[in-house]
C-alpha cells in the first residue's frame, strides 16, 4: 500500500508499505517519515470480503460528479444504476442488459471512518467491483492487478457516459437512463 | 485480428489472429489460452462487402453518445444525418455540402449477434465507411489501414462536434443540425 | 506549404512545398504523388495583405464551434466579438478591455473559394491576426512561426472559454460576453 | 522568476531572474533583452505576506471559468465558496465539511496593477492558499515548491468540479454547491 499525503507520481518501491492478511505492516516504508495510507481499512476490507487481488483508489472527476446523481438508497446509502451500455460487458458478471448497481456511500472527514459504510456497501451489492464515495471518489478491485485496473476502466468509463448523458439532455425515449 | 478480452493497449504481434477472406483461422496467437475477438465476423462483413483492406472498432465516447441521438429508421435501425462540417471532406465520396447518413445498429448482448443487422445497414447504406452500434462504439473501414484511420478520425471528430453542439444548445437557424 | 490530403503528423521535410511570394512553386515535394495544399491561395493572403512571416491553419473543434455562435454581419461574412478576458493580451495590438473581433467567413466547397472572402475579411478587419471560417477552422498567422503559434494558442483559448462560457449558462451580469 | 511575454515551455535556466525578499534582481537572465515578468510584485506578495517558499501562475480554464461564478462581496472582489469535497482535504489547514473561501480579485488592465487588491484578499482571507483573478486565472502559493504545487492541483480540482457542476444541473439537494 502507498504512503499518505505524498505525490503519488513520485512514489518509488521502497515507498510502499506490505501488510500481511490482517492488515499489519509486515514491512515499512523506508522513509521513516511516511506513514500509511489512511485507506489501508478500506482495502482490507476488499480483500476480506472480496478475496481480492488488488484494490485501486481513485478521486476521478467522473466518478465524483456521477456519485451527485446516486438515488438515495437509506440514510449514508446511495446506489447508481447503469444499463444498456456495451462497456458494462468489461464488468464481471455483467452483460449488456444487466443493471450494475454501484453502491455509493456519504462522505465522511476522514478517510477510515469510511469503513463500516464500505464493508456494509459491499455485503449488500454482492455483485459489485467497487463501492463509490459520495463527493470523493471510488475503491474498485479485482482477482489481480490487471483486472483491477480494467475494472477502474470500465467503471469510470460509465461514469464519464452517466454524467455526459445528463449535460446533453438525454431522455428516457432516447436511452433508459436518460432524465 | 486481436484476441478477445485483453488489455489492448498490451498486445504484442504474436498475439494477432491471421484469417483468410472466408473467415477461417490461418495462424493463430502463439498463446493457446487468446481467442480470436468476437468482432470477426463483423470484420470480415466490411472485408466481403465493401472490400476493406482494414477495419477498426472503437468505443469512443463521442460516437456512443451520438448514437443516442439518432433518428429511428425501422426497429433495430436508426441513422444520423452530418452535414455542413468541414470533416466531411476527409470521407470518401463525401463533400461540405452533403449528407453523410451514418447508420446506427441496435445492440446485442453478444457482439457476434451484431452480423446481421451490420450486414444489412452496409448494404442498406453504400456510401458509408462506418456501422455505429447504438450505446456501444462504431466499425469503421478503408480501403488499406492509413485510410482506415483517417475515416475512423474523421467520423470520431464529426460525433465530437454533433454531441457539442447539442450541449451548446445550437439552434437550426444556427447550424442544419442544430436542436 | 503542406501538401494535400494527407497523414499530417507523418509529414517529412522532403514532402514540403516551397513557394515564392507570388505563390509560384520553387521546389515541389520530392514524391511527385504529393499536390500542394488547397489552402495556398489562402495562406498567400496572410503573406500578402499582412506580412505574415507563417500561418497556421487548424480544425480545432474549439473554434469550429465558436463560428456557429457568430453574429450575421453581412451575407457570407459573421463576426465574434470577444472581450475582458487576459488572453486577449497575447494577441498582438490588444488589452484587456479591448473586443477581438474575429470575422467568420461561410465555408465553401472547395477551399480555394474562401480565398476572395477571406481577403475582404482581412481588409476590413485590419487589427485581427485571424479569420475563422463557419463549421470548418481558422486561419491565423503572426510575424514569424512563434508569433503564428502564440496567436493560434490565444485564439483557440479564447474559443475554448465563449464555448464553456455558454455551456455553463454565464448571463451577462456575470460577464459582458453572457448569454 | 520567469520571464515576461515568452513561450514558457521553452524557459531555459539562464532565463530566469533571481530577486532578494526586497523584490530587486540579484541575477538577471543571460538574454539581455528579456524582462522580468509583469507578475514580480504579485508573487512578492505571497512570499512577504505568507512566508510562501514558492508562488505559481496560471490561466487555468477550469479557474478561469470558476471565477465567473463568484459571489460579489464588494467592489473589486468576490467570492467562491467551495465545500463537501474530498479534494478540500488537500488543502492546508482544510477539512471535507470545512468551506474554503477563495478570494476573486477584478482584473485589471495591467497585471502589476493587481497588487494592491491581491494584497488585500490574501489579508481579508488568512486561510486561504490562493487568489484567483476574475476572467484571468490564479495565484497559489505553498511553503515550497511541491506544496505550491499540490495546492495548485487540489484548486483546480475543486474548480474543475465546480464547473462541471453547474453544466450538470446538480441542485442544492444533490449538492450543498448545487445551483
Amino acid at each position: 500500500m502507498a504512503p499518505s499525503g505524498v505525490e503519488k507520481e513520485k512514489i518509488r518501491s521502497q515507498d510502499i508499505f506490505e501488510l500481511d492478511l490482517k492488515g499489519n505492516i509486515v514491512r515499512a516504508a523506508k522513509d521513516e517519515s511516511l506513514k500509511l495510507t489512511e485507506c489501508a481499512p478500506l482495502f482490507m476490507s476488499a480483500y476480506e470480503l472480496r478475496d481480492a487481488g488488488a484494490v485501486i483508489h481513485s478521486h476521478s472527476p467522473n466518478v465524483v460528479l456521477a456519485t451527485m446523481f446516486a438515488k438515495r438508497v437509506e440514510p449514508g446509502l446511495s446506489v447508481l444504476e447503469i444499463t444498456e451500455l456495451e462497456m458494462l460487458k468489461g464488468l464481471a458478471g455483467h452483460g449488456y442488459h444487466d443493471v450494475f448497481e454501484l453502491p455509493v456511500v456519504d462522505n465522511t472527514a476522514r478517510e477510515r471512518d469510511l469503513t463500516d459504510s464500505l464493508r456494509k456497501a459491499i455485503e449488500r451489492y454482492p455483485r459489485t467491483c467497487a463501492v463509490a464515495v459520495r463527493n470523493h471518489g471510488i475503491y474498485v478491485w479485482g482477482k489481480d492487478e490487471v483486472q483491477a485496473k480494467t475494472q477502474a476502466e470500465c467503471v469510470d468509463f460509465l461514469c464519464e457516459i452517466l454524467v455526459k448523458m445528463r449535460q446533453n439532455g438525454i431522455t428516457k425515449d432516447m436511452h433508459p437512463m436518460g432524465i
